[in-house]
């Protein structure tokens, strides 16, 4: 017989963990829209060559890619951003621009799923394409900063820096700083030696964050930040040695980082106005983030943010008097009241466990012509009137 | 330069289009719920011995197979069916029985696009698996209804049959009976006898149809939706000659049609009780539907059901006075009305346009200290206090 297993990397979600990463699409959906963004689906195959090349040597290597029954070289979505730019590119006449969309689908990369990395992961990615306004900035910023807050963190802030801050400073030298409070200044200045700075100026590059002040740009920004209700120093913070990997940023970058969990950031982003553009030929400005959704909801787990009464079911009709049962269900479903029946015969001691089991609050119980509303998790029960059945659960 | 273009067969959501399709996925998935469905993901990618053999031939040619990087022979989902059968085989142990889940996720198939069919499209199910109660049908049938008719459907209803009335009859026929509508009776006739049935036989079996009274299973299950409230012959019909198909089926089939909407069905069902079991290595009894669901979407769109306000963003904050702007706009989004502030500096009439082009319904234009409201689709405006215009708006 074959064997019932799925793919390294690749996960099932059970109705417990399925119902928590709805509530986190959902909450962070509900701020995305209050900001104006607009949902965006994309394909999870494109032509191989859309996305050849966009993600660096490494990228390439970790596509899925392959032929498809016409022979044509088609790879998985790999992340969300070359596929918008796509997109832009090919409805640029019927998009209103500026474009403010939200995206949350799935991506797929091999990855070495040794570190704890899936090979099938949500992405979650808000944009605003072709504004080069600093508002387009503080706005991302302070939506994102938002849906971390409606998710339940506290003590979470937004760590902010200009790019172009490392102007003078090589690429290569850039993914390096972004190790400085990891590994210490002593490594970092060890790894800029070896990357072939002399020891007086890495020090000397390291040391200018301590003293760096914010940009003119940056000081627009956070005013525009306070305008919209953030406060300096609490809510957002300059860092002059926040980097960020990537290399395709060209203004702000930001990253929001919360104390409880000093596990890595919940979301990052910042302006990159030279990608967008890629398949229309043209510069085209844009700034976004992307949430760690794998990463908020180990958090959320950790920190137990998720809410009681994530549950589906929050009653449970048992099965001694089938008629009765399903009319009864259907008037609690006409009330809103999610209800379940019990569906076999089957003694009603089975029929509580499987209550228990799958978290329903509330059972309701048979007694000759009356019912009894047994509370499920303070195992009480009395003996009520529909009307005041439907009350009390509500 | 690389072509912006998408593979035939795959389709891009721009906002309007994925705002109808998330109003209803949210629909169908609040009644699930309601009914004590629960929500279940599985991925994309699976074993391709997990998959291969269970579609038949036309399955098989048709699915996405490839070798991964790791040379694991993999295949995209295919349908949402084959792998609720992997989680039960695999998760026995910990999943609460009845499995009530839903499942609403995407599928691919190298389809001839020529038919207007898709190569990635949502499918989206409710089964329940493990219990052989005629409850569990009566549940799943009004469930279904209830999901059309929350979305909108009038004269929609659901025909209602017994596979064990074919039991009589090869099931090389059974394909043929589904036709009797579309092509007549005398087309069927001699479809038969080119099947090797002889002419008056064929006649016979057709006319039998006419004169066929409900199963005994059957009779018990129309009392049960009676009991929940379901009409017979205006909410469900018998229809002897309703086949369906796939083999699969063993007891009760169904499927929801609509008079407003001649084109087909819009969802179909059944019970398939030596399907589920298939990695668990026992039978498994199960019983559920299948939404059509970009004929729902296709039908809803002639129909005129999507309802007006799917539009994300209320109100639009003009860009003539930066700091005000921002302000208001965290105020109305304090307030939860969804609130875009106009990012750059451009005269007037070219935001106005882009409210119009966004379906946006009011904008606020700022007079020196005043507040004007201007409702875009009355074309009318008006000078109020912030107090008055978010009273308006909500």
């Amino acid at each position: 017989m074959i064997k019932a297993q799925t793919l390294k990397g690749f996960r099932d979600f059970l109705p417990k963990d399925a119902k928590k990463r709805e509530y986190v699409i959902n909450t962070l959906k509900k701020v995305f829209e209050s900001y104006g963004f607009e949902p965006l689906e994309t394909p999870s195959l494109e032509y191989e060559e859309i996305l050849n090349g966009k993600y660096g040597e490494e990228g390439d290597k970790l596509m899925y890619k392959f032929k498809d029954n016409g022979d044509r070289n088609v790879a998985l979505r790999y992340d969300q951003t070359v596929p918008l730019a796509r997109v832009v590119a090919q409805y640029q006449n019927d998009l209103p621009m500026p474009f403010k969309r939200y995206q949350i689908q799935n991506v797929w990369r091999a990855e070495n799923t040794q570190k704890g990395r899936y090979r099938e992961f949500v992405q979650c990615d808000i944009d605003t394409v072709s504004s080069p306004s600093l508002k387009a900035d503080a706005e991302i910023i302070a939506c994102a900063l938002e849906c971390i807050k409606k998710l339940g963190f506290k003590n979470a802030k937004v760590l902010v820096n200009d790019r172009s801050i490392f102007n003078s400073i090589k690429p290569t030298y850039i993914s390096a700083i972004d190790k400085l409070e990891k590994i210490g200044k002593e490594s970092v200045v060890k790894e800029f030696i070896e990357k072939g700075m002399d020891k007086e100026e890495a020090e000397k590059v390291i040391d200018s964050f301590d003293k760096a002040e914010p940009t003119e740009t940056l000081n627009q920004l956070f005013k525009n930040l306070e305008e919209m209700g953030l406060e300096k120093n609490k809510d957002f913070v300059f860092k002059a040695s926040l980097a960020r990997g990537l290399d395709y940023y060209t203004g702000l970058i930001f990253e929001i980082v919360c104390d409880d969990y000093p596990y890595g950031s919940l979301a990052g982003g910042g302006r990159y106005d030279k990608l967008i553009g890629m398949f229309a030929g043209k510069q085209i400005p844009a700034v976004g983030v992307a949430f760690g959704f794998d990463r908020v909801m180990e958090a959320m787990e950790e920190l137990g943010l998720f809410p009681a009464g994530l549950d589906v079911t929050k009653v449970l009709v048992t099965n001694t008097n089938e008629k009765k049962a399903l009319q009864i269900a259907e008037e609690l479903r006409k009330n809103e009241i999610n209800t379940e029946v019990y569906l076999d015969e089957k003694d009603l001691e089975k029929q509580l466990k499987y209550a228990d089991k799958k978290n329903i609050p509330f059972s309701i119980i048979f007694d000759k012509e009356k019912l009894i509303l047994k509370d499920m998790i303070r195992r009480t029960q009395e003996s009520l009137s529909l009307e005041e059945i439907i009350k009390k659960i509500k």
